[in-house]
């Protein structure tokens, strides 16, 4: 089968299908999207050799248990021993021995074929298309904030970038009650944003007053977003850290204690709140997707990617 | 009156004694205890210049309310106004016009007499000697923790700093019913720590397993404290920052995220519970008095801190 490989470099290649474990099925990947973390990883996170990609809408292609077989899913990302204590309580996205699908120990979404545990998966209702579906993943990290603190109707949040982390969390908080404000450089970003029920802020004219967001939400992958963050967050308010970036960053650890700050890591979500979300409709993706390359393009999409303001570029499998 | 002045550097001054304004209490000082911030407020920290000093026992000497007349006191360290929305929410300690006594624009307790509001003060109980007393600020900020994060009976904690600030934090959640585990350099602290009911490690020889700990409390006042603190906490685990530090410090972010972990920063607390741990007996305190200075001698005392491994060094206005 086609598959972007990096190793080192990132190149399309022709490879094997994966081998299904048992209790795993293979999936014919419909759409990919690239996502930050996919990025970081070309320039070292995770120290990542394979095929990434970790979000994607497929159709179950083989599999023991029948009724999987032809379905339309989405796959969690973590795969866990299922056997830990931590894994017993409920928490296998944190199971230490986990491998995580295009980023840790373990081939991805950039492909024709990938291998998944059918406990992994989900399956897509049919008012889903596929190209909201590929925006579960993400949708449910966002949606993580909710099982993580308690928003009370009203309660003022700040969101820093109007990447599509950023609309995404914008839009969940929002839905959840909160009045967001959203930051970000890019007018056509900050116009969904407006679009969306927030108030668009564009970084450097709009300057929001120090200390005056119970909830900061830091979702523009760089260390100088967290600095602004605690800058922002009033006393005993929390900042949300949402990005992963390579890079350790620089904190001002006299704010934290004398405000006495709470500074929250928050990363993979729940898939079922996600699909319940894009079921009803209360977020909106599709008008996310910048460009939709093929498969066979994937370096080239990257490329794209870094040359343009983009919001979600996807790979499509033209043989799906 | 004599009092500690610094301005640049620490000094031995005749001053006039403190103007008490409408509601205020003029308290002429028993005893006063040297902490971590003085130290850092001789290094620059929080740009302070006038009389240090924050913890102190008293004796109320004027005072518009004869009430308070001749009382022992202890004394609240931050000056709300009163009548903002952070101080009508209970939570004066954030007010943004507050001054801190000894630390942000109002005079301490380095000096024979200080005035604060009545509204400041504490009634100490006769139970409750005068060099217990003087241990209440630190304490109630050790006891700052349980009012921002329940702590389930045998939660597993480590405090790391041996200091009086850790042993006090220990005492504390071991009390509220934690398994206390605490990290130290000196074999003195250790072996009070043991006696106290903690596991006491010895730093560079007992090693804790990484990621083993629900609670890690960072109170060595060093940001290298703040990174071993995050290597040691568990994954949805609790990093408790307590101790004010001049610098900033790096920081892991990629760790914070992926583990969703939660770094709380922690300062002041309620006088009145630790008020009530003393009066019932159920931390101790006067052990760790290393050696009391008169107040005519603080510079010295200062001296003496930065060259001995001291755990409390108190400060004695001999007039009293």
């Amino acid at each position: 089968m086609k598959a972007l490989v990096f190793n080192g470099e990132l190149a399309l290649r022709e490879v094997t299908r994966p081998k299904r474990a048992t209790g795993e099925a293979l999936i014919r990947v419909i759409l990919a999207g690239i996502c930050g973390t996919d990025r970081e990883i070309l320039k070292g996170y995770s120290s990542f050799s394979g095929i990434p990609g970790h979000e994607f809408v497929g159709r179950v292609a083989e599999c023991d248990d029948p009724k999987w077989l032809g379905k339309r899913v989405v796959g969690e990302i973590n795969i866990a021993c299922r056997q830990c204590s931590w894994c017993l309580r409920g928490l296998s996205r944190h199971c230490p021995q986990r491998t995580v699908m295009g980023i840790v120990k373990r081939d991805g979404a950039f492909a024709e074929f990938l291998a998944l545990p059918t406990s992994n998966l989900h399956e897509v209702p049919a008012e889903i298309s596929d190209s909201a579906a590929v925006f579960v993943e993400p949708l449910a990290a966002a949606t993580e904030i909710l099982e993580q603190i308690r928003i009370e109707p009203g309660t003022q949040v700040i969101v820093l970038g109007d990447g599509r982390l950023g609309l995404l969390v914008g839009q969940v908080l929002a839905e959840a009650g909160a009045k967001v404000a959203l930051v970000g450089r890019h007018r056509s970003k900050l116009d969904l944003a407006g679009r969306w029920g927030m108030e668009a802020l564009e970084a450097g004219t709009a300057v929001p007053r120090p200390g005056s967001f119970r909830v900061v939400v830091e979702a523009t992958g760089s260390t100088h977003g967290v600095e602004e963050a605690l800058r922002l967050v009033e006393p005993r308010g929390t900042v949300i850290l949402k990005s992963t970036v390579k890079d350790s960053g620089r904190l001002d650890f006299t704010k934290l204690v004398v405000d006495e700050v709470t500074l929250l890591g928050s990363r993979c979500g729940n898939f079922s709140t996600a699909l319940d979300l894009l079921r009803r409709g209360r977020v909106h993706v599709e008008p996310m997707i910048t460009k939709v390359f093929p498969l066979e393009d994937g370096v080239e999409a990257f490329r794209y990617l870094q040359q343009m303001p983009c919001l979600k570029v996807l790979l499509a499998n033209e043989g799906s």
